[in-house]
């Protein structure tokens, strides 16, 4: 499997963190797209992801995969370990719930911030910023913290008992937020725990 | 199961025909809730599904689901007869992927033109508009039309050789845009005849 990527940007990462969790990061290729140079809106890319996004997956047989939650999908069927996602179906509806609940309203939150209401990409790709809609996208973003910080107040993980996607994406959506200069308030003191104890999983020993 | 919903609104139809291809209508109840007076935004409701939003499915163990695709992840898990999300990973992620261009790039891009860039719900409930980027969103909406009319020229379904939750999204998507006043070109025919197709599933006979 090759994984068409930025190393570190706030979705690619993703990617990266649930292959972690297979122990498959070396099972996988990865091939860097010059995103700030605009190689993502390329005819040639936008062959293999109509979407124009990084990240996306191509298998063996040619399939491409794009977008972090149908990846992460495949990942977690075809490689071994615990799921990330879910044995049985009310299992499986609750972490994309709460994955959900931390792609829209914080990961894509931030991100519509950084690209409306901040210089984003610079103004090569930033082309089309409605700087309201970036604005209330930040008040979005903020009320999502505080409403995982009530979430982890009761549960150890996002999804519940154990750590899953959701979790993947709420780690990646608060990276986001420091990179794009939006607050993680201090009193949301079940939040800033776990991102210690979640951190921790991928600190190397 | 329990269903809130208000009856034909653009995402609880979703969930309704998911449950028509598992044949299980009869097997939920379904409760309204009166959007249009602001019902979903009240305490008590928000204490069933803190996104405000219908549908949200409630288990008889008091487990709440909300969201459209996490509940068909549910129910297609639950309740027999064919997948509508699939049975390989390369499958479950392919119609995850197809499901998210439709609902990201078509039902919720016409949702943000009609709430954004129409009078919407009304008043009372749209506090909070901004039309520049409605009007994005209906553009992004007709590409979206585009890209799924050069898919089905290609496979017969949304997320190819099977009739799946990408479908159902897809269709959802093009009834609100009839609703919301955006229109499906006429030279999209690939996509008006999947259309034709598709809605036959659900004729009464
Ligand atoms: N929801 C998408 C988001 C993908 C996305 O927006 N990726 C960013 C990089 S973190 C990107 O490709 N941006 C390109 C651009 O803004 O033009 C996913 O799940 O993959
Ligand atoms: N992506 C959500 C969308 C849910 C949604 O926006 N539902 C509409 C009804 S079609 C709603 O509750 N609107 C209430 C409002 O706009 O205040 C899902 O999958 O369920």
């Amino acid at each position: 499997m090759t994984i068409y990527e930025v190393e570190n940007f706030p979705n690619p990462v993703r990617v990266r963190l649930a292959l972690a969790e297979k122990n498959a990061l070396d099972r996988v290729k990865f091939v860097p797209v010059d995103v700030m140079a605009g190689e993502h809106r390329s005819d040639s890319f936008r062959a293999i992801n109509p979407d124009a996004t990084v990240p996306c997956a191509e298998l063996p047989d040619g399939s491409v995969i794009g977008r972090c939650t149908p990846i992460t999908e495949y990942i977690d069927g075809a490689f071994e370990g615990t799921s990330l996602i879910g044995d049985t179906p009310l299992q499986r509806a609750t972490t994309h719930m709460m994955n959900l609940r931390a792609e829209e309203g914080l990961l894509d939150a931030v991100g519509a911030y950084f690209h409306h209401a901040t210089p984003g990409l610079g103004p090569d790709l930033e082309t089309d910023q409605v700087p309201a809609w970036g604005l209330r996208q930040k008040a979005r973003a903020q009320s999502t913290m505080r409403y995982f910080d009530g979430v982890l107040a009761k549960q150890p993980f996002v999804a519940g008992a154990v750590y899953s996607m959701a979790d993947i994406t709420l780690l990646a959506g608060l990276d986001f937020a420091d990179l794009a200069g939006i607050e993680i308030d201090t009193d949301l003191t079940h939040l800033h725990a776990w991102r210690e104890k979640v951190r921790a999983r991928y600190q190397e020993n």
